[in-house]
């Protein structure tokens, strides 16, 4: 790339990145392109030399971040982990977004429904199959008697909302490290699906 | 009570449990005492009879129901109960109301950041000592060997995280009974503590 590409990369990359932490702040229909441009440092006007649209980058931080799951997801197929190993590693996953990537990952769990038309369709049907397959290895692993006999739907719920909960670390004191956050959280929710 | 007296407060309870519902869906500060008072069938004049304000129907939403929590909380203390099963039965009291009080529950744990002054120093000094007492048994738990070795502070952020995310079954085609998320988020959630 050359270097006035890679300059107009990295600012469209900061324009992204300050917008999820103000949609994750103040909410998607309450950040206006004015406050973005003037938390970047730049005229409103030139905002759109790098995006086309609010929307347009609410669909960026979203998309990539769901993308970055459902990879993370695609890999877990030949990977020889068994029903439970494959959760645990969801899970983890899962807690390492919300620890340290927090502003995309706010922005995906609770901003997705003022993404527009087609992209709010595919977002959904996306998260669909994503909890399904989830749900899937729960059950496998209760075939296999390597997991406990309990609603799929409620295990992969409990595991969903369990972590959504670290947004609370966050606002906190923050007495434990992200590390001791994550091992305890799996020692509990991974421990606590074991036979 | 005379019959005008009792007519009086079920129009009050009428309007705290409409108050509830709105708050819920729009959040406390988009909704107006005009809509509130459209939705309970009287003229917005006519409210101000029976509440001084909205921050006021707040405060009787919220305080009711922490005012239960901690009713329920006193009762486990000469209950022989053992820790585990405290926490069993707190996990329980809390599915319960995010099931069956949905509206007043949503409202005290998402909109009781709009008390005011007093009151909400009052809601976070409460909540701060509920918590407190709630890691309490599973230190204690933990200490007789009846609770697996996790920071208390993981445990009960999972629970009540855990907990919050029954809102996504309301918001569900709610293929599973009440009954049937209960007792299989007790499975995980308790079965998973226990040593």
């Amino acid at each position: 790339m050359a270097k006035a590409q890679r300059k107009k990369a990295s600012k469209k990359d900061l324009i992204v990145q300050k917008a999820a932490s103000m949609f994750r702040e103040k909410g998607f229909p309450a950040t206006s392109m004015r406050d973005l441009a003037e938390s970047v440092g730049i005229e409103a006007a030139s905002l759109y030399n790098h995006i086309q649209s609010k929307s347009e980058i609410l669909q960026q931080i979203i998309f990539r971040i769901s993308d970055d799951c459902n990879k993370h997801l695609a890999g877990l197929d030949n990977s020889g982990l068994s029903s439970l190993q494959k959760i645990e590693s969801i899970t983890r996953f899962h807690i390492q977004m919300m620890l340290h990537r927090i502003e995309e990952y706010h922005v995906m769990i609770n901003e997705w429904i003022h993404l527009e038309s087609q992209f709010l369709t595919d977002f959904i049907i996306q998260r669909r199959s994503y909890v399904q397959r989830l749900e899937g290895f729960v059950g496998e692993g209760i075939a296999a008697k390597e997991i406990k006999p309990v609603l799929p739907y409620v295990a992969v719920l409990t595991i969903l909302s369990a972590v959504r909960g670290l947004e609370f670390w966050h606002r906190s004191q923050k007495k434990y490290t992200p590390e001791e956050l994550e091992e305890n959280m799996i020692t509990y929710l991974i421990g606590g699906l074991k036979v």
